[in-house]
């Protein structure tokens, strides 16, 4: 594969040379790697930097209805905007469990969109690498806002907020009683929680769910990557559109606010630094499952733990040694 | 450290020598490891079998009294108790938190009883050896029943049931809508559900919360290592004694026809192989701390991924090579 090609394409802004080169990287094979590691080090001097917005909410809360709304509306603005999505039960499933396009139907025929279903991965890691290796080819592609979509179930929020400049909460209207319902790990992670469906007979609802958040982020104790004012919660729309002017100004602010305080750089390279050991212990765990008398001696070795004539941690050590030849 | 000779001693059931063992598998030293290693497989070959049993609660529901009272009533049925403490916050104050012995005045002053407090350790994987370890230390002195008690947190739970024969959940009486506080994950590791402080004024509630649980267990899918009847839920009190006679036959029961159907053994064996993965991903996770030119390479190749310079996968494979050299 060329690949000094290739990342000339994705430079230069080509939507096909895109989806090729998220492919390359989504690929477990051994050459494919190599090759994607050569792509990301092409493309990691192209000095280009997109705001990295991670959103999650649980299913029903009107994801893609507020997604294609706010691309939209970022794309009347001028910006290009890119979509990722992330779902762990994807890999259950055999791959996006929505059809992402067809759920962003107008957005996804728009020239400066681009929308990418979460890939099938069965381990929440390689979703993880991918998905910021990804990220960064968008940023390379020239895209001014990738959104990287997940879906509130915990583990995968934890990664997603740790490849986001910025993290947003998608909530639906509802009692007082429901605010119990979102773990109070994902409250902390949010910088913004948008309720959503403020519109017709829910607008008042989602008010008042608004004001509960409100008062539930004022319990919370201060960040400092939070400039006055913040977390704060907001209502939106994505029928009528009501509030993502404002939420899109409270995006800026805060990024602003982060950038000119030099709580950005530092953030993303505490991210960088944190991807960078991750990578290294996976690459060195999977040692244990690349080569075949490695596993091998993995199974028989468990086998003889199973049945009680090896210790464990002898074991281990006999596998190390094996390593070491 | 004449490694026959402790082994000698814990088999013959001294409490000094359990107790020296047990910091020797708990220290982090690398002679010490070694030394570890040479008396878990020195004792290996013992043969003897303790009914080993999980038993998780929050704060509040009267463990530590449960805890007294219940190995009181086995002492005077004739058997030997151990009781190990894992409190993974115990890391953070230094220490166990409660001071096991004196939580557990007379059972503590029992010839045929052994208490060991939490060993404090950062890492739950640490922890989690370490108990084992010990378990396995009790087993060879000859104790009977080893008692594994641990909080209501989660994770901590999962990595207990990993080592237990048996795993019992403690619960304060309380009203209906308390249920929910119970995760449903660790509901569905338990073989029984206990009561306690069922007695005075809160009996009858103690009946309502156990009516609540029982009709709970009976919406969670069946498990192959139950007969019919478990996981069930039961009353106890730690002052009255009220229920325990009842509660240690409905273990002996369970562990009766779990030996009986072959699950007891094929639990073990499926739980030491999952002990010797983990010691060996850990083990081989640990190459990354040990040599100091490693970890300063990690920390160079940190500071270049997190200034930009250099890709993350790319520095993972350079630590990678520099491991093999």
């Amino acid at each position: 594969m060329d690949i000094e090609d290739l990342a000339a394409r994705v430079k230069a802004g080509e939507r096909r040379a895109l989806a090729r080169a998220i492919t390359l990287v989504e690929s477990n094979r051994a050459d494919h790697r190599a090759d994607a590691t050569r792509l990301i080090d092409a493309l990691s001097g192209a000095g280009r930097e997109a705001l990295r917005i991670g959103l999650s909410g649980t299913p029903g809360v009107g994801k893609s209805t507020f997604i294609e709304a706010f691309g939209m509306f970022l794309i009347d603005q001028g910006f290009k905007v890119a979509v990722l999505a992330v779902d762990p039960s994807s890999a259950r499933s055999g791959g996006s469990i929505l059809g992402d396009k067809t759920r962003m139907e107008r957005l996804s025929r728009e020239q400066n969109a681009f929308i990418r279903p979460s890939p099938s991965q069965t381990q929440l890691g390689g979703v993880a690498r991918r998905t910021r290796e990804a990220v960064a080819l968008c940023e390379a592609a020239g895209f001014d806002v990738v959104l990287i979509e997940t879906v509130g179930v915990g583990q995968s929020e934890t990664m997603v907020a740790g490849m986001a400049d910025l993290f947003l909460l998608l909530i639906a209207p509802a009692g007082g009683d429901e605010l119990q319902g979102v773990k109070r790990g994902i409250m902390e992670m949010a910088d913004l929680i948008l309720v959503n469906k403020a519109d017709g007979a829910l607008l008042q609802t989602a008010m008042r769910t608004c004001a509960d958040y409100a008062g539930a982020l004022r319990l919370l104790r201060k960040r400092p990557q939070d400039p006055e004012g913040y977390p704060s919660a907001m209502t939106v729309s994505a029928i009528t559109q009501d509030g993502l002017v404002e939420a899109w100004e409270a995006m800026t602010e805060l990024a602003d606010w982060r950038r000119t305080e030099g709580i950005w750089s530092a953030t993303r390279a505490a991210q960088a630094r944190a991807w960078f050991e991750e990578d290294l212990r996976q690459a060195l765990l999977a040692r244990l499952e690349r080569d075949p008398k490695i596993r091998a001696l993995v199974d028989d070795l468990g086998d003889q733990v199973a049945a009680g004539v090896t210790s464990p941690t002898a074991a281990a050590e006999r596998v190390l040694a094996a390593l070491d030849t």
